[in-house]
């Protein structure tokens, strides 16, 4: 696995202070337009009603706003850019009803005119939805026993944060310099109305994150350097080298906290999908932690015996997202004489099981030789023990669970203390020593 | 740290369907009783705010109810029942005023007239509270956009019922036959009034649980072989002996889902306080669940035809509050040669790192060999790297951290490739091959 000297480990809390979530932005910025229905109380992202309309509807619902913009009020001339801007830029080919409707949805106080014509999906009833308003993601519970707003916490949307917070805090007592990272792994919650793709977009996760501090001079060195080190990641756990690639986000496109950003993508069976995001976040996080805090967190650099604010290099990765792309890479379906075989092809980092034991008959000492084997291997990894039925059904049935190595005790067994070990999938068989299984199989797994 | 063959992990979730929590009891049991003030709104814990008064304040209000507690009601005939049992049941220098008080103010219809002679602490008006009345610990948020009841979720205050409504799935997917275990660590929260004793009583904890499945027969045998099991886990850990102590439920304390039950204690500087419980739950969680859910959750014996319900013996460790009795259990002062040395003996699974490596100079290519260990060793241990001031002080450092084992290179590991390695508690050297290094360190710290 080989830990890193320059990378901590942390534990936030998944509950913090308020505060924290209005220094990130989070409480202002994380937000869903959604509309409401003034009828029957129903309520919609925008973007997903917006999806459930047909071509005709919109069309219809884009002539009716038309015939009501007249004048030169100021919603006139909003109106009027909006259409001219959509215009100018229309590409060939793409549909500039569906465009100019969203680009008009996105616009507050023209969302609920331009869907005067559009009936409620849930009552019915025309003419009923509110104009659209920001919903914010996070979801909010009440510490102590009284649900007022000076009460109000925030599960945490990201790990992030409570990283940015314990800067110092690990700085110091880990006596780290700059670079230095510091790593989690953690729960986090996002109050998504659409949940979708099994653990693609779940409300709530698991984030594996690290961020990493550097001098304002070097940030750039070191995004490149994460970006391509977090792609060779996810190749040195065998995934598929066709099946990941860049997204790199245009200059105009960037969050409010990056100066540059990438997403890694795997092409799901869905299509392709973020699995980690790498962003060059400057020091916008750890000034507004400061502003808002009122406590410096400032490092103190003692070579140049200046004092100034880190830039943040960020790898945060979906271990939800990553764990559900592994699972998809590993799967496969070869034919071997003439028989399908199933087969979770993981990396041994990964696999769940190690190692399978297998006494080839369950009688003449194998047994207790192989429940020896199995003993003593537990001390290190998780393996499975398995005398149940033809060896060549165990070898299948772990080669559908992923596990790397098996390992048969037979008749030669009892006479030279060797065995065999059978890699899932080359199926290839090695005999070796009983004595030398734990090295071999360490090294295998652990080492590299 | 020997994987047990019928042992499976868990990561179940936070946000769970409220209807996990009307099973298990919580939404009705898992409450405090509070009491509000009409005038200022505040909100007390009822057994806090009798704390807060002293024993003059307590006669006068207890005086006063006995005034108006006359005539035959139903709620005179409940106080004199009180009255009566409390005299009987008085113990020799217990304090009977105290007793008194605090069973009556247990019953609601009672509470706010005991306490009609009482001040609010906050606003300091009398005879302003409400009756007594049950608050939940469980947070509460909501999933959507919608906050009304319909939505309302809890972040689970226990890891335990996922494991409950999740025991089909893993004992299926994983072919384990009872007796067997699920276990989890994970986050749980409890919206608590009071937190206290630093790591003690925390409302974000982390608990480390297992549910261990077992023939109803079997149930006392099982119960038993953990309840001695789990005691001597922390012994493995090197926890002191005479800092531990069980301490068993009396029949008549028993909670609602327990037939046995006994708490781990640790003597901690302020008292001895519960590290871990474990309980003989009988087959009501599996039960409950079957009902609220209506699906079976009843296992299949291949050997005997018969389905049924298993009993679970639970282990509930705080990992929180484990850890912290690890924390104050290694903090040690030592004398040696006239200095104190302060020093944390955490075992070494337990240490946050595992070895340090000093080059005994820093020139003579001591450092490269240093770091070649070093490198080494990185991909199997948490090591550090330090070759700042003298040796003596570097020891030290590492005796604070809890760091088990100091590597040193000296000029005699230029000569015959040796090291020193010299264990944190006893200080003793020992002169092993570089070549060795690696199986030395990973039996003493994983094997065993």
């Amino acid at each position: 696995m080989t830990y890193r000297e320059n990378i901590e480990g942390l534990d936030a809390s998944i509950l913090m202070h308020p505060k924290v979530w209005e220094a990130s932005g989070h409480v202002e910025n994380f937000t869903d337009p959604m509309i409401d229905c003034r009828q029957c109380k129903a309520r919609f992202r925008v973007d997903v009603l917006a999806e459930s309309l047909n071509e005709k509807k919109k069309k219809k619902a884009l002539d009716a706003l038309k015939e009501k913009m007249t004048g030169n009020s100021p919603l006139y001339n909003k109106y009027q850019a909006t259409v001219n801007n959509v215009k100018a830029n229309h590409k060939e080919g793409d549909d500039e009803t569906d465009e100019l409707f969203n680009e008009l949805l996105d616009i507050p106080e023209l969302s609920g005119e331009l869907l005067a014509e559009i009936s409620c999906p849930q009552c019915g009833n025309k003419g009923t939805f509110t104009a659209a308003r920001q919903f914010n993601l996070m979801f909010k519970t009440f510490i102590g026993s009284i649900e007022d707003s000076n009460a109000a916490v925030y599960l945490r949307p990201e790990t992030a944060q409570g990283i940015f917070v314990n800067f110092l805090n690990v700085q110091g007592s880990s006596r780290q310099k700059l670079p230095f990272g510091i790593a989690q792994v953690g729960k986090a919650f996002r109050n998504e109305i659409n949940t979708k793709n099994f653990l693609f977009r779940t409300r709530e996760f698991e984030q594996m994150e690290m961020q990493f501090f550097v001098k304002p001079e070097e940030d750039s060195t070191w995004y490149n350097y994460w970006k391509q080190e977090r792609m060779n990641w996810f190749f040195s756990l065998g995934m598929k080298q066709d099946k990941l690639r860049f997204h790199d986000h245009p200059k105009n496109k960037l969050a409010h906290y990056a100066k540059e950003a990438t997403d890694i993508e795997y092409l799901f069976p869905f299509g392709w999908g973020e699995i980690e995001g790498i962003h060059n976040r400057t020091n916008f996080d750890l000034s507004r932690h400061e502003e808002f805090s009122g406590k410096s967190l400032k490092y103190f650099d003692e070579e140049s015996k200046e004092k100034f604010i880190p830039y943040i290099i960020e790898t945060s990765a979906g271990a939800s997202r990553s764990f559900m792309a592994f699972l998809v890479d590993a799967y496969n379906e070869e034919e071997v004489n003439g028989e399908t075989r199933t087969i979770l092809k993981f990396h041994p980092k990964l696999a769940p099981v190690k190692a399978a034991i297998f006494p080839l008959v369950n009688k003449d000492g194998m047994p207790e030789i192989s429940r020896n084997i199995e003993k003593d291997l537990r001390r290190y990894l998780k393996v499975f023990y398995d005398d149940k039925g033809a060896v060549g059904r165990r070898y299948r049935r772990q080669d559908e669970a992923g596990t790397p190595y098996c390992i048969t005790v037979d008749t030669q067994t009892l006479d030279d203390q060797t065995i065999t070990v059978r890699e899932r999938d080359s199926m290839l068989q090695e005999r070796i020593s009983i004595n030398n299984i734990k090295n071999y199989l360490l090294e295998k797994i652990l080492g590299e």
